[in-house]
């Protein structure tokens, strides 16, 4: 079958041959129906090296947004499990031995560091393919819901649902404020997370001009990057500062921003992985505002980023590719020429 | 001045001429601008006697619904309260030295039993007169927002709010339900604040049509009162049930109805005093479902309801009457003639 | 090998000569060590018939309260799992494919109704041999700890930390109260968690006056059962009542009498499974106390009963037997005759 | 009556006579049973000029911890007020009309910007003379617990109590672990109430030798600050590192180490004012490990000191001074010379 394989580091992936593989005990072999290119499988190719924190060793199939059809069972799984119908794949694969991994939270897996990878597409063979196999407990049912459009949710749904889940008490009352630095693909579900979950007041920045349309047509209030933009979203807030920020660029400016906004009590997420630092210190910090990272989601998230999009409270906008054009997707994405998600669709003939 | 006084238990009251009252310390004298009337208010003069739960002992002014404009600082009180500024009156109030009032829950002061009245409007005088006083620190400040419309949260905007508020960590993700039963002053209200705060899908219920109507206006998904009704709403939520449930009205066949609705770990709040019974067994409670009563709210409820009704994000609808027809509000309240909440404006000329 | 096999409704069990099993993928075969024998047991083989909520079909091996040695794996089982290492088995087995067992709470499995059985030893082979087999990600590592005095921890250290745990926000302050009702197997390990992890005065009741003797040397005040036990519970809180309480009887009166000691914004868990029924009202329930139910717990939440237990906060007290004396203890058992809970060593010589 | 006053920025403070204080509208008299003196008001009259963060503009008696006994009611306080009984006094005092004030939180005051002082004691007459006025929904009844020994829990036991109470969550189940920085007045009493409220294993560090022993004697493990007090800390852990942290101290080096202790999910809580800062980054920071300041406590959180205190969960360890020897006290607070903490006794004689 052929597959989007990352075969050395630093190199661009390759379109190419490889052989079809066999689901092992407890795994489904799954007919892929779309995967999403995430920008973070640029660092993988582009930015890691050997040893590095984030780096996955080649050669593997790439996509770690995965949604498909089941073609097989594997030796002892349910036929609960049924072959035909449409799953989005939950990526990340832990020990499954830990405790952590015991209530699906294998992003947080406490032999990580032993694991041979982190996910299917990070280490692991991931969706860039015509089939791909995955444990069958990772299976979440999309029933008649669009598995093509589901592909992203896997991590640009899922990813923003699970910090936002995690701060929704900060949002649970009247006159609240979130912020949402980053438009890209998981601010962007970011926006319609937080506007369908809590009755805060949604602030969106970001530098890109469309971005900022599009977050308004999904009911964001938006400010501009730039000088004043601190400034602006304070007064938007009436001076107290938001209760909630979500910075999915994670560069030091960003966090700047984020930081020098917050609201006494708030909490400020550093999702986006541009590596930026702030000083943190008593004086500064608004009293009891909490600073702190999230990183991916858990299984049961996924359900729920799941429901929602049955539901229509999560829009994703999406771009396919067929699977001979999967690098271009790729090559667009570097180039910061693609709007929404780009998604292969193996199966698409 | 013109007040509408309870004076003997079991009679309607009467609208006569009563002294203008004079602020004590920590105190506000505060000119009316609206007072709501309340179906409570029907149980205070009509059903309670000496000694039973609930009686508060006549005469008094009524209404515990009430904002207005300060009209004269009693001693003490800090010029932060800003004489001809219009406010909305917390209105209970409890002994001021326990912890539960330490924290604004005079709901729930732990010597109610020893204390002489409720609230403003329950046992001492309340703002269906041209004057009330108010302890200083249960003013909330409205700004720009109208008094009049503004009158009724401070019973059937805070209410809903309250229990609504304790219950979202029900709701606090995708794929949830919640279901209001009784869709008269407080629920309705009940429904604006869980579409506004949740992303629960919202199913109303009541026995009248027009009430239905008016909650879809808002958002809500609507089954009727009847023999179907617990099979219409289960087959809503595909077949698991609500997440949270709310009755306003709790009399033993709506506390039936919404218990028969239970999805496991949900939370299930009887709010209306219709004194309704339900028969709780290991068995037939979904696992982890609880059952609870709520009462009124605090303060920082009522400063979060304040904020949601500046945001349009709950929405009065109120029937004005003059005081000369204060009494005529209650006639047409007893009658079930009132749609949305009668506000009484004793400053109206 | 042998076994206490359940053959026949209502018949009490035989030890018999059964097939030694074989793992499946994703199962290991585990050398038992200890075996707990549960009153729900007895529930199990005298009281319930076909069709009744609880009952299970045999024939089966009994005994869900388990720990040994594993003896091999199956296929897929990741050597994380040590050959000959000592492993406690968490008991219920759900569907591994709802999203309750995604989350490790296979008691709450949303497939409950269509699945074979509820757990080891409760309609599939358990504990009472000298072999089970069981899924790898049900073991959870007991390293030096001893695994024999380990084993009731599967279900009375789990059952009563499940409830606990999730009622500690209530308990997490100065000045708290919690009550524990039954003070057999799972209350008194109830007893010992609360003294652990909570500052509350931890106040315990039953029928016998031994089981009052353990609880106080565990630290408990406590009350006798009798005409005076609410009214001495509710002194011993000053009047206020309990902030938590724990009924592991479940029978009308002991409900009834925990009912009636709780404080405003208590949790009332009704644990036991004797069936009691309780009347709830608006007027009688105090504001916000909060009334459910709770079975077993969570995978997640035995990896922390065995910290407790390595940490020597939880103790066990056990009564040793043979294979050959294992129908003698479930006799004994029936009678009233243990102290503490009977284990037994099916690899004992 | 004597006092001691802090009299100009930068100068020791004097004991001089000062006018009896009258109590106005809301406010009692208090005859003063003890008053602590604390470290930071060495700050308020050593380090801090107009301005700058912290300032309390002088002249004004010194002492924000205090208890006494009722002398005169002012007007409109509520003869629940008991002239003669002991109270402890909540020190900070806000606008009386925010919604942080509402709840009781008045070191959260939202108009302390504004506000012509912080507390009694800073910026107002504190508790360091014969007698001093304070709101009388302040006061907490100490019954008939020692008023003099109570003093400082109004800060050294209130701060502790606060920042702990809030973290609980993080240490509410089986195998955590917390780590107390700083074991002077704060931290000592802050062992004491994690020891008492959860079953994590407490690490406490500090410098000084003493203090280790009298931690450990509080059921502390130690570990002596030096350059292996990281990597014996995160071994006592197991390697995972703990659960929630608290830093009485808040210099740089303490906030380092703190961070380098750290398990994924951790609350570390900076408290003491030293002002140092540290570097947060996505990468370095566990996952979901929060980093945050907390300030004093709640009027409720006083309270439920109060009843630690009561219980002897709480016990602060005290060195008494007589009103003559007040200044000596400052004096050997200023020299490191105090192990627990300095009270001095206005009322003895």
């Amino acid at each position: 079958m052929r597959a989007v394989v990352f075969e050395n580091y630093g190199e661009f992936p390759s379109l190419t041959e490889v052989p079809t593989p066999t689901p092992g005990p407890g795994e489904v072999l799954l007919r892929v129906a779309g995967a999403g290119a995430c920008h973070s499988d640029i660092s993988v190719y582009r930015v890691f090296r050997e040893g590095q924190p984030g780096a996955q060793r080649p050669p593997f199939v790439l996509g770690h947004e995965n949604a498909g059809w089941v073609e097989a069972l594997g030796p002892g799984v349910s036929d609960r499990i049924r072959v035909g119908a449409a799953y989005l794949v939950y990526g990340p694969i832990g020990c499954g031995h830990c405790r952590r991994c015991a209530e699906g939270s294998d992003t947080y897996c406490e032999n990580a560091a032993t694991m041979p990878y982190l996910a299917v597409g990070l280490g692991r063979d991931g969706g860039m393919a015509e089939y791909m196999t995955v444990p069958a407990h990772h299976l979440i049912p999309l029933d008649d819901a669009d598995p093509v459009a589901a592909a992203p949710l896997a991590d640009a749904g899922l990813t923003p649902y699970h910090t936002i889940r995690q701060t929704l008490p900060h949002l649970n009352s009247g006159g609240r404020y979130a912020l949402v630095i980053g438009l890209g693909g998981l601010g962007r579900i970011g926006v319609q997370i937080l506007r369908a979950l809590s009755g805060a007041t949604v602030i969106a920045t970001d530098v890109k001009e469309d971005a900022l349309r599009r977050a308004e047509a999904d009911g964001a209030v938006t400010v501009p990057a730039g000088e004043r933009q601190v400034e602006e979203i304070r007064a938007l807030t009436g001076g107290r500062g938001v209760d909630a920020a979500f910075d999915f660029v994670g560069a030091t400016p960003t966090i700047a921003a984020a930081a020098a906004c917050m609201a006494p009590g708030g909490r400020f997420n550093v999702v986006g992985i541009a590596g930026g630092t702030h000083e943190f210190s008593f004086f500064t910090n608004p009293y009891e505002s909490y600073m702190t990272n999230t990183y991916w989601g858990s299984v049961k998230d996924l359900w729920e980023v799941v429901d929602m999009y049955k539901a229509g409270q999560i829009r994703p906008e999406i771009e396919r590719f067929s699977m001979g054009d999967a690098l271009e997707a790729y090559r667009r994405l570097e180039a910061g020429e693609i709007s929404g998600r780009a998604v292969v669709t193996p199966d698409a003939h």
